[in-house]
Formats: C-alpha cells, sequence, structure tokens
C-alpha cells in the first residue's frame, strides 16, 4: 500500500522558489505560464495493513515530522495497489 | 487550468532525504512504514489554453527547467477546472 502525500506553501506564505521558477520560465520564453508554486511529494510506502491504519500512520506522519503546520499545507491519497 | 507535477528521483538513484526521513519516523515510534522517498511537487497555474497546448507546455517546462533526466522522472496530471 502507498500514501502520496503532496506539501504545499499554505496561501498567502511567500513562495520565492516558486516565484524565481516562474521568472526563469518566462526567461526561457517559456510565457504561456501564469504562476508557479513548489511544494513536496513524498511517496510512503505501507505494509499491508488497512486503508483506514494507512491514513491514521500517514496524517500522523505529516503531523509529527513533514509538515509545518504554520506555513504548509498538505492533503494525501492512498493507494490499495502498489504501483 | 492547472497543471500538477510529481517529480521523483529515478529507480536505483540514492535518496538520502527520503532515507533520512524515513529513519526519523522510525525514531518518532512510527514503525508501520516501509520506506519513504522524497520528491518535488509543482502546481503551474496556465492560462486559458487547450489542454493539449497545457500539455505541451508543461512538458517543455519540465524537459527545459524543473526535471534532471540524468536523475529524475516526473508524470504530470492537467486540471480542466482551477479549483
Amino acid at each position: 500500500m502507498k500514501a502520496r502525500v503532496y506539501i504545499m506553501p499554505k496561501e498567502g506564505i511567500l513562495d520565492p522558489q516558486g516565484l524565481t521558477v516562474g521568472k526563469a520560465l518566462h526567461n526561457l520564453g517559456i510565457s504561456q505560464i501564469a504562476s508557479v508554486h513548489m511544494g513536496k511529494y513524498v511517496e510512503i510506502t505501507l505494509p499491508d495493513i488497512t486503508p483506514e491504519r494507512a491514513r491514521e500512520v500517514t496524517a500522523e506522519a505529516c503531523d509529527r515530522l513533514l509538515v509545518n503546520p504554520n506555513i504548509e499545507t498538505y492533503r494525501f491519497d492512498i493507494l490499495e495497489e502498489e504501483k
């Protein structure tokens, strides 16, 4: 079983990496881009546990380590089939 | 329109950040985690263009700036409705 976690800067929090990448893309001539936001993507492989337990473990990992709740938000999906 | 890009270290490429996070989770007592892989998540906001054009622009941004093809792979989704 896998969890896919997406962590993004909160709305209104400065995202200097996203601004820089957006400018760099414009400088490359890729102008059809309105804005860029950079976040983190975490793939967690879980043993053979129930989806409910997988959700609990993933939320605990986010709350206790992966995510800074002051400046970041997260969401995650649980994939039952490992791919 | 939005593009959501997921960038991961290639299979077989050392992922020291993922290893470190996996160990830190075990040290916190969150032991039901087999492995962790850390990647990047990029949200690109695109103007009102066709989905085909959005795919082209996003692939160009990945190939020319965002992704190091030697050590990273990527995939992306195009979301027609901005949310």
